[in-house]
């Protein structure tokens, strides 16, 4: 049993936190939110879980130094500065930054980039994804993370292979790139499919979720799994031992 | 037993279509292709199937008109002049002009109709198509084709109401959109599906083609049906009956 | 705004009702559970919802038509005795029976019956079912009422064509055949498909459900519906002007 | 380029493994059918491929012995005494014995036993396939391979785990069992999911045929790899370097 500090915990990802902290068997020390300071918080925990804001990345990183705590970062839209601070601070504390904390998702992730390695150049790359209506950005981040892991499996450039939104003549599909799909409706959690369509066969790898709980669960999976564990920078692959 | 014309008789559909008419007992009557003329060919026909391209169709539709037969047209990328033209021919021979000749997508496309009817305006409308990598457009003919079918059931004008191409800042989902998402792949002969995302539910209507011989089969279907029908414009429903 | 009882209150279907009256605005008058009696709340009610089980539906409907209201009854594993005294019923009061009260499904069953009278002999009827682990029958109910659609639109017998649990020798299929197969696991809350495999094409007709608020909300509006209505046995389609 | 000889030429199979020779730029040194001795034809080949019957496996293996060649078995319905003949012959030469010759399904194999390593109990495994209507036995050879692999990473007997055909009062899930669900109809080449269903999210990995090349291709690929390999058992996972 630990003490969890939750930052962003007004917002459904806080409170889906709450109930996996309360689920597992943890005490919830407390929360932050937009304006508040994670300092005081971080002095009566032994881990965070960050979900709020890059605007607030670095001063909740510097909370956790100070108390010198691990912290789990599932903010997104980060970006190259942000990605920097975490660096910085996992020179002194654990900190595990992911785009996605399903463990199922962190699993077809790792199988993408075998499934990548494993085929040739001849097996063409799609990322399809559903997300409920009011979602704002497209690709998914998660979208763009198994993208991602297609792409170093096949040692190019995500940048240069990304073809998102076709729409009118795009001409025959560039060999090499990876495509992406986006689908907005409804309720939908989140679906995500990366397909491998080769000559006369695909392969297809999948992973939906029914509701957020499961992004709940895998932060306070890993969240648990940090505590201990000497300063770095980890992944959910970590976690699953991938 | 009838006699068959093929408009555009060595591309890969017209090889499919030689193959459909023998498989289903009827007499080939000849081809034409690009540079050829038409006319003599019309002359020795019941029924003229072109898949041609749309600066050939007036002068197929007038070679028709001449011999008196039908004609089913199968070309795609036509534009306003060329719709002109077809209803023009329509007052004179019957003319069925169609966007896809399968029989599975021309009865999925009745469903998606009345799926939209019945389903209120809080469930959102989105249509995904993969083709092979070979495909030069997006999104598919037959996508918009069901892409219109789901919009005239709601009275709403598809130019306006569609979404195709997300990608990047997309803000929330607009209320009545119909969105679009292309994949690209393989050999893909053509995966169609439109998906009804409501509150916490969701329907959806598919069609998968294995090759593109049910495009040839249609098309001989629709064209059996059109011999001896009045003059006037018909569809793929009419023949099924819809 | 109207007065509704729950036959059945404290399962979790009966916690699902409470939660989508109170989202319609209606009032919960109150809920008995099994070995209570069910009069006394009809007195206080407009409609009645029984998800309760088969052995109390003779009391329930005699309560119903003690109070001269109408009653929405879902419960399923109903036999041959329960559907004569629904029939009986419904010469006094209103009685909706259904095997499944989501809107979705019963759109999806419309869709699936057209389709089946459309399309020949030559395409092949295949139901499949998923749900969650602690389901102990199968198929689901759902996937038999998609099948009796399908059955009825080709004018057969359910009962005969039904090829339900493949397993070892099977031989070829038989044409005319209904086919079912059952996928259990997780925690899903129900998905159901039913295919339609014709030569070289496929048309799929699929219905997901996030969770079980969609049959209570579709139970809550087929009550609304119900009341005000003659007496007369009413399904779900009614509700939709199917 | 090398010679090949098959074991089974005028079956469907046969005919597609000549093409996929062609194809891949060998030589077609003859092949056999029921009745035939494959003797002679081995002492002209550099390696064979055998989709024959089990029947005939003992006198194919020998025939392979004899010429000092390696053997490539696709045969399906093999049992324990041919088994024992594999082992047998392997001692002698190079012998790829497999249920399914696709690289894509070879590959998906892989992918399914490391998903079943890394996930827990708590995830339910199920395999589903759908194939064309004449085929006579369910579940299919490809799909028991794919619970095979399941049912070893988590060191699980399959004959014990496996749950096909379910109908009926089933009860509710065993824990670790392995589902199978099999889906019949219209001329579907092969399609295989593996389903892992968990709390709230589910992970499917899934494999799509368009048509039987793929496998002719696939075994193409594989006896090209054996030519010069020393004297041993393998399978299609060798190939891939899985």
């Amino acid at each position: 049993m630990a003490r969890f500090g939750i930052i962003g915990s007004k917002g459904r990802m806080g409170q889906a936190l709450a109930a996996a902290i309360a689920e597992a068997g943890h005490t919830l020390a407390g929360g932050v939110d937009a304006g508040e300071l994670p300092g005081p918080l971080a002095l009566e925990c032994d881990v965070l879980i960050d979900f709020s804001a890059p605007t607030a990345l670095d001063a909740n990183l510097k909370a956790a130094r100070v108390a010198g705590i691990p912290i789990l970062i599932g903010t997104t839209g980060l970006e190259e500065a942000n990605f920097a601070s975490v660096e910085d601070a996992a020179k002194a504390i654990p900190v595990l930054q992911t785009g996605n904390t399903s463990l199922g998702v962190t699993l077809l992730s790792a199988l993408v980039r075998q499934a990548a390695q494993r085929l040739g150049d001849d097996w063409d790359i799609e990322v399809l994804e559903m997300h409920h209506r009011m979602k704002v950005d497209a690709p998914s981040g998660t979208a763009k993370l198994l993208g991602e892991a297609a792409a170093s499996a096949r040692g190019v450039d995500l940048a240069q292979a990304m073809d998102s939104g076709r729409h009118g003549q795009t001409g025959a599909r560039k060999p090499g790139d990876i495509g992406f799909a986006t689908l907005r409706g409804g309720t939908v959690a989140g679906d995500h499919s990366v397909i491998f369509a080769g000559n006369e066969e695909r392969l297809t790898l999948s992973h939906s979720a029914e509701n957020r709980m499961i992004f709940a669960r895998g932060a306070v999976r890993g969240a648990e799994w940090l505590i201990g564990k000497p300063q770095g920078r980890y992944t959910m692959e970590h976690v699953l031992d991938l």
